[in-house]
């Protein structure tokens, strides 16, 4: 399967590299750092990634990530960019968020109705973006359909075990948390940080 | 304080972005994506990182940043690099090791009689490097004058709150923590990995 990395400029550096730590140990899955123009973006603390260019038409089997960070405040209002997404989030067979990447796909309208959750730091704008969508407080991630959406940072890679669990059992899951010395909360619905709200 | 991430092809991701999700949210740290070679650096799960050139004279309070991964194994055999680590490190307040990082710098000499720890998953091997180390199988992270080594992967998450702990108080590193919504392990000798050995 093919797992295709949506970044933009400021979106948060560990929402996609802890994930990528776990998804990059998967031998069925091969990686793309993908921007919708290409070349460099640069995340929340600097860091400059080389993106190749989005894909506008997926090939089967392909899962899309979609991280948060502060970056997703301005692109929630980018008409550009949220309709390239309802265009192409339906061809994927998974679309996975990370933190407020979830707000970003609330505004494409494709998750009313779904069960869903974000950072819990910035609940009150992430929920705002659309009250349709079952916003799910309590939650580590959620799984709803071919949706995965986790709640702030760090809990990606929780997800990220999790949606490797889902796809080829547990055992793969440990082992790989093992290799990355990560204790695993494999709890999606147990979040230690819903209380900051 | 200036921070140079040192990078080489086939450095752990993860060994990098998690301390940098951590350092990124200090003020008084400025962050450099830094190589030997300057250019496009890919990360062991294929990531492109655009480096600038490692200087050879740091300034003042600087601290060096050096990662695992894959890397290290032919990486302890490259003399220049390991000529080049000893000249550096010396210059630095502070030298920072994830994972298999702590195998180059035991190759430089610099941590003979030093307290420091490694990735468990590759023990036998970090341990070979160098057997006038005091290597801490028990230690999540080590700390001994300027040498902080943290063992496998997350690990460095743990040692990177760890740091900004012990340079700006432990309210900065919780505050961090909860922001990137991460449960720490904030005890630097319990290491729930050490008996995978």
């Amino acid at each position: 399967m093919n797992i295709y990395i949506l970044l933009f400029d400021d979106f948060r550096t560990l929402d996609v590299f802890g994930p990528v730590d776990v998804f990059g140990e998967v031998e069925e899955f091969t990686l793309h750092y993908c921007s919708v123009a290409e070349g460099l973006i640069y995340s929340s603390h600097h860091v400059p990634i080389m993106t190749t260019a989005m894909p506008s038409i997926l090939p089967p089997d392909s899962i899309i990530f979609i991280p948060g960070g502060m970056g997703t405040r301005s692109l929630v209002h980018d008409q550009l960019f949220i309709t390239f997404l309802t265009q192409i989030i339906p061809q994927a067979s998974y679309c996975l968020t990370v933190c407020t990447g979830s707000a970003l796909v609330a505004k494409t309208g494709l998750l009313e109705g779904k069960v869903v959750t974000s950072n819990k730091n910035a609940w009150s704008w992430v929920t705002s973006i659309n009250s349709r969508v079952h916003w799910q407080h309590h939650a580590r991630w959620c799984v709803d359909g071919r949706f995965y959406t986790s709640s702030g940072v760090s809990a990606g890679i929780d997800m990220a075990l999790g949606f490797v669990s889902d796809l080829y059992g547990q055992e793969r899951a440990v082992k790989i948390a093992n290799l990355m010395e990560y204790v695993w909360n494999s709890e999606p619905d147990n979040d230690p940080f819903c209380k900051a709200l």
